[in-house]
């Protein structure tokens, strides 16, 4: 039975993850530095003796722990929150980014490293990590903090760019510089990935898990679920995205159903299990012997983390309108570096860019670093205040008073209320303009792959061409014309306000008139532009797209009732799935979401297609 | 990153069998069929898609989901419970075994095969599936019945049995015949090891999980248990016996514990997430090829396991006491195998003594039969019920008379309190010696690995025995004395019922105290000649243990309290342990189990040393 050594390496690990664990949580010390701990005693390096035999296994289960544990962070993330934070996270992660990239480059360069070897260590300082950070809020019971939601919106940002930044890595590596345009395709591609599968993900994910969870016991429900992660995570590799990004967008969509406490419940054991083994393996990496050799630049690299990660992100969040206490904490938190730096390190190496010395030295910094941000964060609240106490009026003056302003920039009145649902109505036109173009980017995707390829077709290309594009118009069809009614409402919008009575005169009717036509006209147009650009490969010839797009027309000018109920209660149900409060545990069979859907009184908005922005009065979009 | 194919797979298994088993429970079917369905479906047979690249690690994890289960299925059972159905469990597992043993031989010669392929048939349809019944019972919810703890001991004495039967067979495989000495000693073995491990592990694991359960956090707790179960099963595995019987004993043992319901709830979902694997991978190895090619024996098998086992368990629970309709229930109940066939298939194979039909036809014939289970345990009620009412009063009337005649085998008044305590001290004393045994065979064990070879010792191989032999010596003391005492009671207990005082005359009180000498010195005897014979390898040569004999002998005489005391304390925790009430769920740091012992007047029991049995009134040994 080959099962044994795993048998052996598993309770190798867990016998010893316990006892260390247990010693850390009665001397009051983080749970992480126990498991990390216990990971130098089991690793190869500390002792003669082998403990794990089979480290592939170890490793691939470890892997399994870091997608588990984004899962359930996903799980907790809510999409509403993330809206509101948004903005600042992203302008602090960028901050975070910018400056550690350039210190990590500038550190390179100064212990005389080459520049593409500087540039690695650049990236692998510039992202924190998200599970260290997540448990170790988790030890702390800071979970729920505004602080946190913060940093949980800069590293979700973070992981993001990771994956632009490792394309951008590869690219340079390749060719020694790198054309913008190709930098700007990754960003694009990947915030289309991101919105549809959101979207998609928010329509068909929250209503499957809540049937699910209605009809089965705990077990059927956890083996669905952790079917929907894998999957998810398997689709998102397959495009080339880190899995870590797709475990995590994946929690968020199951955090997004109503039996997301019950989900948690029964997730929370098994992550647990496999996030031991993740932090054992980190810990199995470190090898005391690199510590001693390269002590000056992890001792260095340790200091430009903890103190640059402090003060870039702590800049960032300040800058972004949070409180100096706010900011310092922000800063402490992410003040590490952590599984993605690794898997950038790992980069380097396959692509035989770096030296040998940058993989011992991420895991050094890495486990330094983790084990310092429990103290750290326990330390923000103590320090905010020394601050607060010790620091000169001169310095805390000016910068509540930049708080205070950048709090206070709120539109007020009518104008914040036109500014409003112009913005919305922007956002609404550009989800479904990009939800169309996803349509047409997958007919055209499964045509290449020959889906199309059907005997019936008798291997005509022109006909296969016309069905796969008549199939991704159709589907379109309800977004085209939500595009259409919405860039008319943008136009009547933007005409009343842009032409006053005072300039048009008597002609202001029919110039408002010309003008709000002009609107959806144009997005029309760019919309067909965007489409035929996309989906070139799977455009028909000239008459026959012809001939299609008059039929289309046709469908559209007999079916657009059908078509504007049909986008409205997809848009409801989107709506009711993040607006709907986190139900508690209850017994199965219980609760019946898709009855709460029907009770708003969706007719009203339906039945009055061509009125004025208040149809869209209360609609949110993600 | 090689962990893709990983993710993959059991993204494939998870999706699977999530949509088998959904689709299971809305056609009120068993979930297994469910996971087999799914397994059969992902299999390599029946798609021309590779669904599973790393058939390797899925078996892996499969193993690891027995184990968890069958550590769940020992967090829930109860020694207490078992000691109730003890009696009955062994006769109808003898039964079975035995009537199976036989029809499979028959059945192997009947086909044509040889001799040794036969037999190993008979072995493999002996041995029922604990997994199977186990998910059985608990989706239709029976898991609390009285027949389903009948059947739990049954399982469990098959497992042990499974465990000799192997070692019986390995040796007719190698030789052609078998030693009646050898088959002694294997069963003596392993009974000398359960006994240990259940009396150690009493006393060491409940208090040691429930202290962890009070101070740590679910995470710590679960990574703990998890260490101790996979820590347990490669000790037992190290022994030579099957990781599933170490599985189970831990699993029983940390059931023991006060924290049993927190455990349980915590362990679920690892169990949930790993016996899913389990399950699938038994379907993954049914080829629909081979069920078409021997379709003939595999029918031909299938039914003799249903019909058979049937048959015999249900005889056997018949003959051992049960009412016809529990017999039946057992009976149905049992109608499968399952893993330990697989096992023994195996076996043959490796052992190179069996033809290549019989591994696809064990799975395919566990397959058939695990499907079945599910359905005769629910027609099994409904079946009893239509025999009562349609089967000849001739057959049921006696049937019935032997139920109530077995049933109201029970000695009554003064003997059947003389029987409880005889037998009682008889077990005390048992236990005591093989607890000594042991002892001295562990420290001639430490001593073959050359634990004793301390450099102060000089390589005296002389001091080296002597040290091990000592320290043997010194911590069987409480349990020497012990055995002394409980000898003492019983003697004297035998004297007064067998010299009575028209037998002895004047002299009873001379011939009773004479007679109750002899037991006592009876047993020093016997368990002198018993350490003698087990640790010859550590025994110094005789002046050095006469020496010694004496030390100790001394010792005895000047701490014969404290060693009393020590023995009783260490009784009066292990019943503490048995007899305590399963706590339901509490926050930590409530519950103190310690003082509950202390409670008890365990004085008046230590202070009364040579006191007749009325001492032992109230005492529980396992």
């Amino acid at each position: 039975m080959h099962v044994l050594p795993f048998i052996q390496d598993l309770a190798a690990v867990m016998l010893l993850a316990g006892l260390t664990t247990v010693l850390c949580q009665r001397l009051r010390q983080p749970v992480v530095l126990g498991y990390i701990i216990a990971g130098v005693l089991v690793g190869p390096y500390t002792f003669p003796v082998v403990f794990i035999h089979e480290d592939e296994t170890i490793r691939t289960l470890a892997e399994l722990g870091m997608v588990l544990l984004l899962f359930a962070l996903g799980l907790e993330f809510s999409l509403k929150k993330m809206r509101e934070v948004g903005g600042p996270a992203l302008l602090a992660a960028l901050c975070e980014i910018g400056l550690m990239l350039g210190l990590g480059y500038l550190l390179g360069r100064g212990f005389g490293w080459s520049p593409l070897d500087a540039l690695f260590l650049g990236a692998m300082l510039s992202m924190s990590s998200t599970t260290i950070i997540m448990k170790a809020l988790d030890d702390l019971h800071l979970k729920r903090e505004r602080f946190a939601q913060l940093m949980f919106g800069i590293l979700i940002i973070e992981d993001v760019l990771a994956v632009v930044l490792m394309t951008l890595l590869t690219g340079i590596a390749g060719t020694g510089g790198l054309a913008a345009t190709a930098a700007l395709a990754v960003i694009g591609r990947l915030a289309l990935f991101m919105l549809v599968s959101l979207v998609a993900g928010l329509l068909v994910v929250p209503p499957v898990v809540d049937y699910i969870a209605r009809v089965s016991r705990d077990d059927v429900l956890l083996v669905v679920v952790l079917g929907l992660c894998f999957g998810f995570c398997l689709l998102v590799t397959e495009l080339g995205y880190s899995i870590a990004l797709g475990a995590f967008m994946i929690g968020a969509l199951v955090g997004e159903s109503a039996s997301v406490a019950r989900i948690e419940r029964i997730v929370a054991p098994v992550r647990d299990m496999f996030s031991a083994i993740f932090f054992v393996s980190i810990g199995m990496l470190i090898d005391p012997q690199h510590l001693v050799d390269y002590w000056q630049p992890i001792l260095l690299i340790t200091l430009a983390v903890v103190l640059g990660k402090i003060l870039s992100s702590g800049f960032g969040a300040f800058v972004a309108g949070s409180d100096a206490r706010t900011s310092l904490r922000v800063g402490m938190g992410l003040a590490q570096i952590g599984e993605f730096s690794f898997v950038i390190a790992s980069l380097g190496l396959s692509l035989g860019v770096t030296g040998k010395q940058l993989y011992p030295i991420a895991v050094a910094v890495s486990a330094i670093t983790t084990f310092l941000t429990p103290y750290l964060i326990r330390a923000a609240d103590p320090l905010a205040q020394w601050f607060g106490r010790h620091l000169p009026v001169a310095i805390t003056g000016p910068a509540d008073a930049y708080t205070d302003w950048v709090g206070g920039i709120q539109l007020q009145g009518q104008s914040a209320v036109v500014v409003r649902m112009v913005r919305r109505l922007c956002w609404h036109i550009l989800v479904n303009v990009m939800l169309v173009a996803a349509l047409f980017l997958v007919a055209a995707h499964l045509y290449r792959k020959g889906w199309f390829h059907w005997p019936m077709l008798a291997g005509h290309r022109v006909a296969e061409r016309a069905l796969a594009w008549s199939l991704a118009a159709l589907l379109s069809l309800p977004m085209v014309v939500a595009v259409y009614r919405k860039a008319e409402a943008l136009g009547l919008l933007l005409a009343e306000l842009g032409i006053s009575e005072r300039f048009g005169g008597a002609q202001t009717r029919r110039m408002r008139g010309m003008a709000a036509r002009l609107v959806p006209l144009g997005a029309m147009g760019v919309l067909g532009l965007l489409v035929a650009a996309l989906a070139s490969i799977i455009l028909p010839p000239r008459q026959v797209a012809l001939l299609l797009v008059v039929l289309l027309a046709l469908l559209v000018w007999l079916f657009w009732r059908l078509l504007v109920q049909m986008h409205a209660r997809l848009q409801g149900a989107l709506r009711d799935t993040l607006d709907r409060p986190a139900l508690e545990d209850r017994p199965a069979g219980h609760q019946k979401p898709a009855e709460r859907g029907r009770k708003l009184p969706d007719g009203s908005v339906v039945t009055t297609p061509s009125s004025l922005p208040s149809t869209d009065e209360g609609r949110k979009m993600p």
